[in-house]
């Protein structure tokens, strides 16, 4: 029998990267579902003449579709989120709805159908602001955003369900993700901004905020590696870079990339010290644990940047 | 102006304790709102002629009602949950309707009518199965059961309500509370049965289950007195008793109580070393930080069961 998959949210920025690893393997089946809010079929086109390939619009929340859709299914990636995390600040539900909500249908639709594995995207917003503090995956969580808020309150319900209905559960606290395709972001916003006025660029913040980012191919292959390490039961993985950088270096390679002189760029900047509210500005995350099953990103966070930003110039001017 | 409260889930069994003690005070408004699914009128009927008392039927699932009825309200203390815990092996998505929901609803509505502060119930659930370990509110959280998931969903969603919009929000973890007024629990359980059936008890598990259990009057002034001491932002307390009892040595206090010859009563186990599929056998809480407050328990975990099995006893006989 192949390996089965169901990507939930697997026409977005990310769900597009497991398709494509998942359908260069043999004898696996990659089925899609998405609701195409902020997923669009562009990202998904090029699999769809592939016969391992299967793509079905359902809406997550609801739980009845879900569970149609993971027939046969063995194993579940769940990306289904929020994209725009600061929308919170005037739209306080939005987390809840299109986080901790559809989090609960996955995992209940999961436990319905028989699903065997469910890997989850939570977040390094699981933290909170915790300053220049290096996080292990047993540090103290008390998010400060919704969106933080909603990835734990997935990590728990899923904790939960493993224990009580014998799901594996997988959860992986990313760093930024960055990378091809890419439909949100700082260095994607820089980008979109600076080729329409190449003379100004406004930074939220200070510009100082200082962040890991991983590249999307390194969020992959850590995320199918724990799949096949763990064999039973819950656990979660902090998924990172050794280094950082800040959104004032982020603005200086958007700049290299377009050919623009950083002194005729004028910057200015919104103030304080974080992009927005409920920004955290300084994430130090650990990934020794995953470490220890032999993953190590190909990419540093500079590498990760640069090779992004690159790759989205191309895909805007093409 | 007064003191105004709103508790939610007010004529439940820890809720009509709350009441009793805010009306005692001078110049307190004390609202409750309650479905009645799991509270009665029976717990809050005492209070109906204080014109200080008041008491709205609402499914708190309805945020504009509950927003209604947090007009004028400074407090609103946090109480509405599913009391039967083990439910969720039969009815997964119970705590997640009837917790994680109800919560995101009182944050929000809390929000919207400019409420000061949220004094929510969590429990020691959010740990899951750490064993004998002692655990402060630094500990790592892992709950086991949907229960424990639901209460950590809430502590997250208040944490970051409290951050982004400007609440006090604080979280209590509570052991096992007991007293007057209580409508389920293993000490409840037993003296039913023991009452109708006094040659025999069955114990779920192998009895040796060791937990602390406490007196639901610490539980209101340990909330209340963290209530006074902390100005702003989100905090989470344990509120334990420093010693623990086994499920049979409750079962002995019952008997005692009962005037029953312990030799005589056969004793029945259904095995294993836990009450359901996701109880958590040992707990060990330290409530180290609360008494740095000046907070200390009036009664041990063996004086509360002793007290509360005598109490429960009288109102059952009344």
């Amino acid at each position: 029998m192949p390996n089965s998959y169901l990507v939930v949210g697997g026409a977005g920025f990310i769900g597009s990267h497991f398709v494509k690893e998942l359908l260069s393997r043999k004898k696996t089946l990659v089925r899609v579902v998405d609701n195409l809010c902020s997923g669009t079929l562009e990202h998904i086109n090029e699999f769809k003449e592939n016969p391992a390939f299967e793509f079905v619009k359902v809406d997550v929340e609801n739980t009845g579709d879900l569970v149609k859709a993971m027939s046969g299914i063995e194993t579940v990636i769940h990306l289904a989120s929020n994209p725009d995390i600061a929308r919170a600040v005037v739209e306080p539900r939005i987390d809840f709805v299109q986080g901790t909500a559809l989090t609960e249908s996955v995992a209940e639709a999961a436990r319905i159908s028989g699903v065997n594995t469910i890997l989850y995207a939570s977040g390094s917003g699981v933290y909170g602001d915790a300053g220049a503090t290096m996080l292990s995956e047993n540090s103290p969580v008390s998010p400060i955003s919704t969106y933080g808020a909603s990835k734990l309150a997935g990590e728990a319900l899923l904790a939960s369900y493993s224990f009580m209905f014998g799901l594996k559960c997988l959860g992986f606290r990313f760093a930024n993700v960055v990378g091809p395709k890419q439909t949100h972001g700082v260095g994607f916003d820089f980008l979109r901004r600076l080729m329409q006025f190449p003379d100004r660029i406004e930074i939220l913040g200070d510009g100082n905020q200082s962040k890991s980012y991983i590249h999307v191919k390194d969020v992959v292959s850590a995320v199918l590696l724990c799949e096949e390490k763990v064999q039973t039961g819950f656990d979660v993985f902090n998924v990172s870079t050794p280094d950082f950088v800040s959104v004032n270096e982020i603005a200086d390679e958007v700049m290299a990339q377009l050919g623009l002189n950083p002194e005729k760029v004028v910057r200015t900047y919104s103030g304080g010290d974080r992009g927005w509210k409920a920004d955290v500005p300084v994430v130090r995350l650990s990934s020794r644990k995953i470490s220890m099953f032999g993953w190590a990103p190909m990419f540093n966070s500079r590498e990760a940047i640069k090779n992004s930003i690159a790759e989205m110039h191309s895909e805007l001017t093409r």
